[in-house]
């Protein structure tokens, strides 16, 4: 079970005008249950999208890439659970392609103005067929209201579908942002195995959205870590209908750092949600860095703590083990850190400075704090400005049990 | 149990003229365990080491380098297991000199004539009285046939005390090689909590040292990777005792390469049976990785698969779940890697070729290498002429067990 969070109900993920999705059971990998899912855009959207910085994008990735970079307008997209259609080479990139083609003559648009998506198995080969058969039925049941289905349809070890949604005043009009993701496993800084959609009525312009989407990229899907592994096949997506009447063009309107602020929320909240539901997860961990020189040093030396296995089993025991932590930090790679300036604290309780266990240590407020299900970390290394954050989850027996029978 | 690694009998390990060893039961974190270990030195040795790359370098390690800094003859090196003086500030720099000094008196030198060497629990302070009350004991004992009882004092969860000793002639006479290590977890190339000694009869001047027992680390312990951790207290000594009548000053002497090979190959087998005796470990992985651009982009993608915890976790399933061998060598961070050139073999069968499963891939024959307890991963990036070679163990429920409850 997720460590605190709930999927909501549907009444409370608020359909986004010009944005309709459709489910199918179409049996790629599994019978019985929904693995495909279509989101349906509207005439006139704004699309940006961020991909996995791993050489070996996968074909999806590479044709969805392809698509976006032919600047024509994006109508659908097409997402399978079951196959990620990675490291498949070419006959990848044609099912990839044919994928699009069936989708684009359903919907009435070109190949080009379809972006395919993947998530699964690596290495086995893309079932065309299942994927062909189920479309039709994607497209009869299309909808404004089937965001929560689509959550479900794009899941694969997620216990829990993830969605959010939010309502608010812009500009003195009503919007709506809502996202959906999936992920459970292979995350870390830079995405991982995750898809995450998001759609909003503000109007975006194409210039301002090459940049947003990046920057709610970083904000969000780039500050979680679960394993440090990362994927083939990760992808965002934030969808602009312009349907609201609010319009940014320049960034330099009214209401923008709002509607900003607005999107980014929603993407943490589905960042952490995957954090929450990662594989085995009984823990969720907030890491703060701040006195760095940059950024880059303070995300390396989260990174550096949520991806250290030993510091990951010392959460799952509720181990106030710390020096794990301080050998973590030590281990990040950030040079000529002086080890006698970090402060680290646990919660509220400083428990480490001068390099060594802090004077007012007390073991028994320390478990306190890691007997919790939410715990923060705090590290202070006093060389700078900068700060970061990261989130992730301890490592438990129920994650090895997971991924030693994946395939299974 | 370690995958295929047997302590070998007291026989099997040789004496190595100039060294004594002694070994008393301190009760320095639990009782009835032999947790102290003194190495003495006869007068006339050539002492290297090697230390942590971690930023938080234990209080031990500090001592030591300061030691070795003096240029004064090295003496004796006092071991105890238990609690690693990491994070202790002051006071544990104090006691790390103190254990020096009390060692010196007994063997009549000066206290930086002693190397001290901890291991176990971070940010515990070291309790002095045990060690200088269990000094005594361990001088009273001491012995040149005593290196397997020292290999067993300085274990901490490893299951086994490893050893290895072998002779040979070189420029006709007889040397000893002999070493001892510990460590089963928190080991990472660039080292981890690892502690080695290895001491030879073979004279090598301190002009030959300082280069060899880099090289020698190189070739040995900084090519394994239990869990992608880095600890604070590593440490790898070399001891040259100059008693077998055979003397290296320049390197240019005949027999040079000989001896180097035979004392790389002690730290490599001791490197190895760490891995062997990794915690949790049931399986010992080599991963080859060849046709690189330089060494060090070979070493990353040897790395970031033996620390990947999906890869490790299908070797311990005896899962042959490729892709994410093929998503861990696309995470290295190796830039422009050209996917489609990328070749990888599981044992002797090819399975990628350009990108994707080979054509003659079979997964029954996959699943016959992954069963096995060794398994061999060649990777060729075709890019190059370098390489590299890590030796990695899967990952189980057992190691988040062991680490889970490390401290209680």
């Amino acid at each position: 079970m997720p460590v605190n969070y709930v999927t909501p109900p549907a009444t409370s993920i608020y359909s986004v005008a010009g944005v309709s999705l459709g489910v199918a059971k179409a049996g790629i990998r599994k019978p019985g249950r929904c693995d495909l899912a279509v989101i349906k855009l509207d005439q006139g959207c704004t699309v940006g999208a961020v991909f996995t910085q791993n050489c070996f994008r996968a074909a999806p990735v590479q044709v969805a890439v392809k698509h976006l970079d032919s600047g024509r307008e994006i109508r659908g997209m097409v997402v399978n659970t079951g196959v990620a259609n990675a490291g498949t080479g070419t006959s990848g990139l044609a099912a990839a392609y044919d994928t699009c083609a069936a989708l684009a003559w359903l919907i009435e648009c070109e190949p080009r103005q379809v972006l395919p998506f993947s998530t699964g198995v690596i290495l086995e080969p893309l079932p065309l067929k299942p994927i062909l058969d189920g479309l039709p039925a994607c497209i009869e049941y299309l909808s404004e209201d089937r965001w929560l289905e689509a959550a479900h349809a794009i899941m694969t070890t997620d216990t829990v579908p993830k969605a959010t949604s939010r309502k608010c005043v812009i500009q003195g009009r009503a919007v709506t942002v809502t996202g959906i993701a999936k992920g459970a496993g292979m995350i870390r800084p830079n995405m991982a195995t995750m898809l995450g959609f998001i759609a909003t009525d503000v109007g975006i312009s194409s210039r301002l959205m090459d940049t947003l989407v990046k920057e709610v990229a970083d904000g969000s899907f780039n500050c979680i870590s679960i394993d440090g592994d990362t994927s083939t096949n990760d992808s965002f997506v934030l969808i602009s209908t312009h349907r609201s009447g609010v319009k940014f063009l320049t960034g330099e309107e009214a209401g923008w750092e709002d509607a900003k602020t607005q999107i980014i929320s929603v993407a943490l909240e589905l960042a952490q949600a995957i954090v929450r539901d990662g594989e085995g997860a009984t823990k969720f961990i907030t890491i703060h860095v701040d006195g760095g020189s940059d950024e880059a040093e303070c995300r390396r030396v989260g990174d550096a703590i949520a991806n250290s296995p030993l510091v990951k089993t010392a959460f799952n025991a509720s181990d106030a083990n710390l020096g794990r932590i301080l050998a973590a930090i030590g281990a990040a790679g950030v040079l000529d850190l002086d080890p006698t300036n970090v402060r680290v604290w646990l919660g509220d309780l400083l428990v480490i400075e001068g390099g060594r266990r802090a004077e007012a240590y007390d073991e028994q407020m320390a478990d306190e704090v890691m007997n919790k299900e939410e715990i923060v970390v705090r590290v202070d290394l006093d060389r700078g400005g900068a700060k970061a954050t990261i989130y992730t989850c301890d490592l438990s027996v129920e994650y090895i049990d997971i991924n030693a029978n994946y395939r299974s």
